[in-house]
């Protein structure tokens, strides 16, 4: 089965779209002027590197003013900040695109979209020489594309033989000292960054790029720092469609940029970038196809930055308490009772979506009214899809909050937002390694508050063996009857780490923990180890199979140094001919024991209800 | 335990910046020159209404140019857009606050945030008559604060005796027709409208209201349409801060409206609105500490609108196949054999975040790619934070895809994503009760597709019998002993939808259907009913509560008409005493059945790894 829904409402727009002939190609530049009004090319990339393209999307032009955002970025990773403010401004003029607009008294250019606000940018790229500083230029733009670009040499060479206008530009900025030494080299540089020669597959690629905060969806590599795109973006937004951008945040509604050639690109932060390539301009010089398709792209797809999703959800997906789930622990009877009367001293909150501060701020709100009776908070990140700096740092302060008023936070699955992890360190310097609290998952994050709630002895070598009066299976039997049961049954030990039942193994033996402990694990579709029940001393394993016959379907490791009576079915079945009561109640108990775990998971699954 | 991150760091905020002495207050109408040059206060309102205050935020003072906004989204409400348009433009100027910049020829105001444009937006406000437009002006504005706003009569009548500029406007708009008959009630209208009282917490509830699509969040109550927000915040990102709108954009990256009493308002869509107070002004016009509080804001909360979250998941959370997870329905061992095979004939994809069309072209995308196999694709939104219309298209457009190819897709937790269901009924039309499928659950959408699969017969009332040797948990039993126990066994008969079993009821019997089905349910926290299993004719229920002696955990109903046989405890144990292979033999196959369900709800786990 093929089709796409998004190449089809393409392909009908375009078809619908090429019939406006309306617009001019530009004539200033008389390379320019021998384009083709028919081409039209329209090309949408997403943030995570689908490429669609209708049309004349391989039809190569000259990338002309969409040029100057990538310019300007790169001029902010050369320079400071507060360098490239001085030389130019970021304030919209609302004047006509080839507008000087230079700031009275300064000359400060008042945007880097209009060309002195370009030229100015262009001469603070880094490099020692011209052609060190094209190089850069060519480098980064083709990590934007994700190929090789190059330089249209008759279109350069149209410019460089038309540019007086451009010549007369740079000399003003030398005037005011915008430019340091000799503008000619700079403004021949800006000939060139707008003679670079791209297919409008390529501006959605390099639109895509700003999208995905700077990386190539495709290609994965990084071509501007992420701290940056903000402002590439927002000169963009303010100044990048001439005395077309007020209308063009109302109507559109996403930062774009276009350039004289016939290139409009558009990037929704995020989500997807638009390149799109049509000759024939309006009075404003924006191409008028270009601006058409981003019109309707807009409306038909939502793509205005003030249209946000709706969400009725909350940032917390879901709240518990250890009375509700406990760990995959087995405890005793007494424990599994103290556990389920502790209710709000471990508490459970798992988060979802993307966690930003509007985010953040309720779920610190929550657990700070919700303090009463906690003696342990459980942040899970499983279902979070992003963490922002603003959410780290009211964790940081929750943290604190928490630890000052004597109750402790915890993290799971914090490698999902791996921000946290670098945030707290920094900020949290040597109390960090006793402040970030951090566990893989619920159950071992559960397991690790449990302990301390009850103050079980953890992670000991075991000291004490039980006998087999003990064991939980051989309840309501005799001591004859226990007796006849450990006649048979094999002492067996394991080192810690030591696995005692192997994946796809026949089951051939039931196991009772005599001294130490033991998990039980399965794998995950995702490689990764799942823990489904730790037993200790007294405790049995190894019924399911046996029961069933079918091969063991989870493994069994040693948690510490184990000793184990292994009792093995053939002698069972034996005995149980022999002795009916004693099968009955053991197979009693093991049901009973299987009537436990299908209880607490039923419970679970009410409370996770997946 | 009591505290709050963010209201400690706006107090310190608000401490600190409170230092800054400079700017001074607007004179050229004399009631604002009154002003404590001290009055400084903060709110900040979440867009589910939590509200956070520092400083003098109680303090009344006059709304001035921040009404502007407001009332643009009342002209569009009371005019088609186009009118609106007609008159007054949307693009910035860069020119300083005062300034009347009207289009050349035309005599259009460039924007509705210069007072030109202000004025010629209030002239479209409806109404009979001048107290009328007052009167719905001061009850939408009440609307967005949430309380009762009046006019301070001092300042308007200080605006009115000074405002000669102001009625030149409205003269020379009246000249341009952009204002129809006497401008004087309308600059009168015009002069009332800056003069209404609130204080900052007002005005950041009036933000948030604009955050959280023109519903007041505290209140809960529409203050505008929300497909008008869009429009308002435009203008404001594009010409709210006069010739500042591009820094402003640059710096805050929030919509933003600054009046000259000193009051700011900023909006982050979906998020959140500010409200400052403090009545020094820069020389543009613009609240000296209003604006350095949003700038630190906005660094310190990431709260830029091209700082988009970074999300690497991917908006699918979990695909499975019924060969992973089937319904609750238990069935046959041949056709539980048949549906492990069938893998990719029935899909679940379980969606994540907000659906927009960045992200479910990745769901279209991906179930088109997935169609080889496929006869039934269940689409789950239970985890889905929002699905806007462009997502909603998009699953248009791929249900009409797979129906065209022969599969059928299916809804699952629809009511979280209620603009699927309005957005298909109105494209679908006549074919909507045909083509929309959607269940409540997984678990219901998986039986339907199963017994289609499966060819199973579906909802019919049972017609045969089985008899008493077919009972699963007889396996191995032989005729006399069969016999023994259906001679204890009461046969009873239930209607449809009739309650076998109550939540909490003392075990007393094992059940054995002979005719019908029924289905065991739990009630969970959220009151919802989840189906824990599906019995039909052969199986047996009950056996839990009868093994470990615990209330009944579940309720259980009979899906069809109801034949039972049951076995009371008391009898079991008799027989189980004097035949000791029948008790044997029924734990053994009750032990089994448990290990059945045990590994099937650990392969659950597995797969949806909660």
């Amino acid at each position: 089965m093929t089709g796409s829904p998004v190449g089809d409402f393409l392909r009908e727009l375009h078809r619908r779209v090429a019939e406006d002939r309306s617009g001019d190609v530009a004539t200033y530049i008389p390379g320019l002027a021998k384009a083709n009004l028919d081409w039209f090319g329209i090309a949408l990339v997403t943030a995570d590197g689908q490429v669609y393209e209708v049309g004349d999307s391989a039809q190569e032009f000259t990338i002309q003013s969409i040029s100057k955002p990538f310019v300007y970025g790169m001029a902010l990773e050369d320079n400071t900040r507060a360098e490239v403010l001085r030389k130019v401004g970021v304030e919209p003029t609302g004047d006509v695109f080839n507008a000087i607009s230079l700031e009275a008294g300064s000359g400060r250019p008042r945007n880097p979209m209009i060309n002195a606000g370009a030229i100015a940018t262009t001469g603070m790229i880094a490099g020692k020489s011209p052609a060190g500083r094209l190089k850069r230029i060519l480098e980064t733009f083709s990590l934007y594309a994700g190929r090789t670009l190059e330089i249209d040499e008759d279109i350069y060479q149209s410019e460089n033989e038309t540019g007086h206008r451009n010549r007369a530009i740079g000399h003003l900025l030398r005037n005011f000292d915008i430019v340091e030494g000799d503008p000619t080299p700079i403004v021949d540089l800006y000939f060139k960054q707008c003679s670079i020669s791209v297919t409008c597959r390529d501006l959605a690629l390099m639109a895509a790029t700003l999208a995905n905060r700077g990386v190539n969806p495709v290609t994965g590599k990084q071509a501007i720092r992420g701290e940056y795109v903000e402002s590439v973006l927002s000169v963009m937004a303010s100044s990048g469609m001439y005395d077309y951008a007020g209308e063009w945040i109302y109507r559109v509604g996403m930062p774009a940029k276009s350039g004289v050639a016939g290139g409009i690109i558009a990037v929704l932060p995020g989500q997807l970038g638009l390149g799109i390539f049509s000759p024939p301009l309006d009075t404003r010089g924006n191409s008028v196809r270009g601006i058409q398709v981003c019109d309707e792209l807009s409306r038909h797809f939502n793509l205005h930055q003030f249209h946000p999703p709706h969400s009725n959800s909350s940032v917390v997906r879901l709240k518990f308490t250890v009375a509700d789930v406990s760990s995959s622990r087995q405890r005793s009877n007494a424990d599994t009772q103290t556990l389920r009367e502790s209710g709000p001293a471990i508490q459970v909150w798992q988060l979802q979506g993307n966690l930003v501060f509007s985010t953040v701020e309720v779920v610190v709100r929550h657990i700070i009214a919700s303090s009463e009776g906690m003696q342990f908070a459980i942040v899970d990140f499983k279902h979070a899809l992003s963490l922002n700096e603003a959410g780290s740092r009211l964790f940081l302060q929750l943290l604190e909050l928490l630890a000052a008023a004597g109750r402790t936070l915890l993290f799971t699955h914090a490698a999902r937002v791996p921000a946290l992890r670098r945030y707290l360190r920094q900020k949290l310097g040597d109390r960090f390694e006793a402040l970030f609290r951090v566990f893989e998952e619920n159950d071992l994050a559960l397991e690790w508050c449990e302990n301390r709630l009850l103050k079980s002895p953890i992670d000991d070598e075991p000291t004490d063996t039980v006998d087999a009066g003990s064991y939980g299976l051989f309840e309501g039997l005799n001591p004859h009857e226990i007796k006849l049961l450990t006649g048979v049954m094999q002492r067996v030990s394991f080192r810690r780490g030591q696995v005692v039942v192997e994946f796809g193994a026949e089951a051939r033996e039931l196991f009772f923990i005599a001294a130490g402990s033991a998990s039980v694990t399965v794998t995950l579709a995702g490689g990764t180890q799942k823990r489904l029940a730790t037993f200790s001393s007294g405790m049995s394993f190894g019924e399911m199979a046996l029961l069933d016959g079918a091969p063991r379907s989870a493994v069994v490791t040693a948690d510490t140094a184990l000793v184990c009576d292994m009792l093995p079915l053939a002698d069972f079945r034996r005995l149980g001919r022999e002795h009916p009561r004693i099968e009955i109640l053991l197979l009693q108990n093991i049901a009973l024991g299987l009537c436990q775990k299908l209880r607490k998971l039923n419970r679970e699954i009410s409370v996770f209800d997946y």
